[in-house]
């Protein structure tokens, strides 16, 4: 890095924090912007802007949303009687992305975790109960990841929702759409066999 | 991505368009960002804009700087007699990183290029031309890439400084630190042959 260019090095040193981003992706990164001023450098100086100051959490599921409540909980068409659970807003959005399921999402905010001492009350649970309790809710989509922390956040909940009525049911576990044998880990593949079914 | 969300969506486009971030890591950059407002995400936003509005390219080598001329070109312990020419800044950078090169620089701006139609006119040549018969110039140091382009643009430079008193040299070819032959390509163990040396 040059002797000078100190606002150079400030924004080199943001960028390398970001994920997927090393320092020299980070310095790639900023000349590429320097060379789009107009084009790009200001317009994302102005997004990170608005959406810091207007992006917060809906008050009903934790996404993230500009209007609260967010959109999802907002339309009369996703009150299926389904609430998709997932970890976070990114597991929502991959959830939307397939375009496969049409109810309300819930976003724990993190898993329970013994390790990283993250307990039942670090997490959205209580309000996940309330909302079992109160909306019209048939069925509880567990879409959580199939770690150790994903499936013991899991059975708690199984546990919390186990006299609510709901039913409580959990993704499937299985060779990946294109998964070739040779590539997966023993647990995918004892889990596949365990959940085999008939042609 | 949830069907709200236009500023988050407004956000994600932006950071995918920056070098080495696909949709996918950029939604991850996002909300790693939205974690981190007050840390990481308003101080970006400023950063971004403080770089856009002050940096701009030093008037006597190209060097990004928000300070003109830059901090190389105004410090006197540069003034060795020998310019170093590189592409773009990204060199610049990656000479001074190395602190083997305590000389000042000559950001082309581009390589000379048939495919691309880029001529003399559109480098940073002239200036380069004006910069050997002005300043007290012994050696002009090309560190170019080891490509087509590079090596085109090379001896041009050459031949355009031939009768300028300065010798015009170029970084060494050969096998990298670290190299081992079996994954080198055939053109730099033919290149690091042809300028073997005597141990």
């Amino acid at each position: 890095m040059a002797a000078d260019g100190q606002e150079i090095e400030a924004l080199v040193a943001l960028m390398a924090r970001l994920p997927g981003l090393g320092p020299r992706s980070a310095r790639r990164a900023v000349l590429h912007l320097l060379k789009k001023r107009r084009q790009l450098m200001e317009p994302l100086a102005e997004a990170l802007r608005n959406a810091a100051e207007s992006v917060r959490e809906c008050s009903l599921c934790g996404n993230l949303t500009a209007a609260d409540p967010c959109a999802l909980c907002r339309n009369p068409a996703r009150a299926t009687g389904e609430i998709c659970v997932v970890e976070d807003v990114g597991g929502l959005w991959a959830m939307e992305r397939t375009g496969g399921f049409r109810g309300r999402y819930h976003v724990l905010g993190g898993l329970l975790s013994a390790l990283d001492r993250i307990g039942p009350e670090e997490l959205r649970l209580p309000r996940l109960l309330a909302r079992v309790s109160g909306e019209d809710v048939r069925e509880v989509i567990l879409a959580l990841p199939a770690t150790v922390d994903g499936q013991t956040t899991a059975h708690y909940i199984a546990d919390l929702l186990s006299g609510s009525g709901a039913a409580v049911t959990t993704l499937a576990q299985g060779v990946p759409m294109g998964g070739d044998l040779d590539y997966l880990d023993d647990g995918t593949i004892t889990a596949a066999l365990r959940a085999r079914r008939r042609l």
